[in-house]
């Protein structure tokens, strides 16, 4: 094993019926006014934000409210934001929603406190590193980018469709609210992108780790894959099984609190490295994207870790293949197969991109290899390699 | 899944060395004035004591020393330890040790702040709930209790020989430093007694918890226990594998820290009901303990949860028999040989107890059944009968 540091101080709240705590819970840890930061239209449908509404009402909690956040959340939208809390002088951010709505929370929490523009965070980390941030915490309507247990946010330029993050433990939520009913509203294709996300975080840890004897870091990786199978599985044959949703809710939390990968020694996550310029430049679901890139980058690395791919494919995807090469080839066709029955794109061309666009969306990806530390190894030439295996 | 809270603050500094860090983090977190908790000799002998007081002494950090703190810890000694650190004033208890040590440490920082006879919390806890502690910090030698990353702590009274426990979060240790070179001369005969209690804290959930879907908790023990299974095989074949010396350091920890148990609904540790009365009464090591009356237990569960010990056979014994019953059987069977094989005790009569002295074992099991809630299932007469499988 390597040398780690871990502190995960969020607090989860998980159960059929919990958003009805929000309120307590706010006042509880001092959020007596909130930004109250949510999506489109979908919370107001379901019933989710009239439960935390009222929940805030009885706690005597005050709040300013800023909808429209989108999917792969924006620069100006999120900058807005912030001067909105600025003038409400509020004291928290309270996020109703997805990964993207609290990615966009703590980008606000971010840029509150700070004279400088919040981007710099994002675009130039070794010159600008948050010293504070205002406390962030989160309703969680649907299960997949982990963003609830973690201190990890993603933003979009508006102009150059460039997506960056910042990972930090002052973004940790306080605490993260996961009542299962609030996704049973998820619609079939999001359950799927989901599931396909959720997935990638766990195995990006676990298919570029260094070399050596980590069963706990395996165990932990396999189990929680399967998990995300099973239930995704039971939740495409009824999308009001709660205990699927539950499972599915707690093992993509789970599947990026970076627990997991702790002790793992470096890795890197070429799959979210490959996918960011199709949803930043083409506004592909983000688990749909990691649905090319992953296989992709899967049959292309598969001739260096042989043995990583081997093992995901035995111990995953329950290949009994005793051939390595072999073995690696049948379970990344079978990985792929099941995201696609699922209902994910497991090539470009389901998503309308051209051949002539792959050039492009490697160029993005080669900038992302090198803010990552990877650009000797990703670069345009390679990158556009893998592209080519999941046109 | 079932509802539940999980909030776990304690900060992991992970790894070969971290022990020098130890001043300086007690600094970070404003621990300028300490009790130095510890056992008997190891720490002295190993280097572990003058490499934590040299980091201390480096970070201006002042301390007294408490030690002398034996294998089930003493309610006596603890009160002398409690009123050490009042006379002291110290501001924090820093435990360097096994999880006896943690213990006596937690024990310690719940009896400073408070009026009452500390024991008050531990046998009347309707009555008694504790509103505040010393903050308490770790260096952790002995992988196996998990008390380094959860809020619990057991005492023994001296008269009554009764063992007793507290869990609060107030009691999570603020941070805990996991440095695999401090475990290296750990004796085997340790090293089987804490496979033995590392496992039976990640099954007691697994094999009692409600019945339902619960993918990510199974994945999590079967994960946790094969990787303590494989840890430990390496280590009495190499003492000095210091990967696997650090995998079983870190599985150990995450076997109790209530993540993996976390909504699964209710569930019971009948293992440590059975043993607890053991180590009181007759000084057995609490994991040797453990290997007697995890076996014996589920011999005698098996009939009822059949569901859940075939589940064990299988997906970690590895038992491909089809019946359920025989796989209980058969998981059973291969679950003790391997206890007996790595060096702990797998009968009553090996620990030098005899057939008459069951009856006072079961006396004391059967109180502590009744303080845990199990009273109406766990009769003397019951115990009895499933320490007769033990014998």
């Amino acid at each position: 094993m390597h040398p780690f540091e871990y502190c995960n101080p969020t607090k989860i709240i998980f159960g059929e019926g919990q958003i009805k705590v929000a309120g307590e819970q706010l006042a509880a840890i001092g959020m007596t006014n909130v930004l109250l930061v949510y999506g489109k239209s979908s919370i107001k449908k379901n019933g989710v934000y009239d439960a935390v509404t009222a929940s805030m009402q009885t706690a005597n909690i005050q709040w300013s409210e800023w909808g429209g956040v989108s999917p792969n959340p924006l620069r100006s939208h999120t900058q807005a934001g912030i001067d909105l809390a600025r003038e409400k002088k509020v004291n928290g951010i309270f996020a109703v929603g997805g990964g993207s709505v609290i990615d966009a929370a703590k980008a606000i929490a971010l840029g509150v406190p700070t004279d400088e523009d919040f981007w710099n965070f994002y675009i130039n980390p070794a010159q600008f590193t948050p010293s504070k941030a205002l406390p962030v915490a989160t309703v969680l309507t649907l299960p997949a980018t982990g963003s609830e247990m973690n201190g990890g946010t993603v933003i979009t330029d508006d102009v150059s469709r460039e997506k960056h993050a910042v990972i930090n433990p002052l973004l940790n939520p306080c605490f993260s609210i996961l009542d299962p009913k609030t996704t049973v509203t998820v619609p079939p294709t999001y359950v799927a992108y989901s599931a396909s996300d959720a997935i990638s975080h766990t195995i990006e840890s676990y298919l570029t780790r260094a070399d050596g004897f980590l069963p706990v870091q395996d165990g932990y990786a396999e189990g929680v894959v399967k998990a995300i199978m099973k239930s995704t599985e039971r939740i495409l044959e009824d999308p009001f099984d709660m205990e699927a949703r539950g499972s599915m809710m707690w093992a993509a939390t789970l599947a990026w609190n970076f627990l997991g990968s702790s002790g793992v020694g470096p890795w890197t996550t070429p799959a979210h490295m490959l996918e960011h310029p199709m949803s930043g430049l083409y506004n592909v679901p983000h688990g749909a994207g990691l649905a090319i890139t992953g296989p992709a980058w899967m049959s292309w690395e598969s001739r260096r870790r042989t043995d990583r791919i081997a093992a995901f494919a035995r111990n995953i995807m329950g290949i009994v293949e005793e051939d390595d090469a072999t073995a690696c080839k049948e379970g990344i066709e079978a990985f792929r197969a099941w995201l696609s029955k699922i209902g994910n794109p497991v090539s470009l061309r389901e998503c309308n991109i051209q051949r002539e666009q792959i050039h492009e969306l490697a160029r993005h990806s080669e900038i992302l290899a090198r803010a990552w530390g990877v650009g000797g190894e990703y670069t345009t030439r390679v990158i556009t390699e893998i592209l080519e295996l999941g046109y």
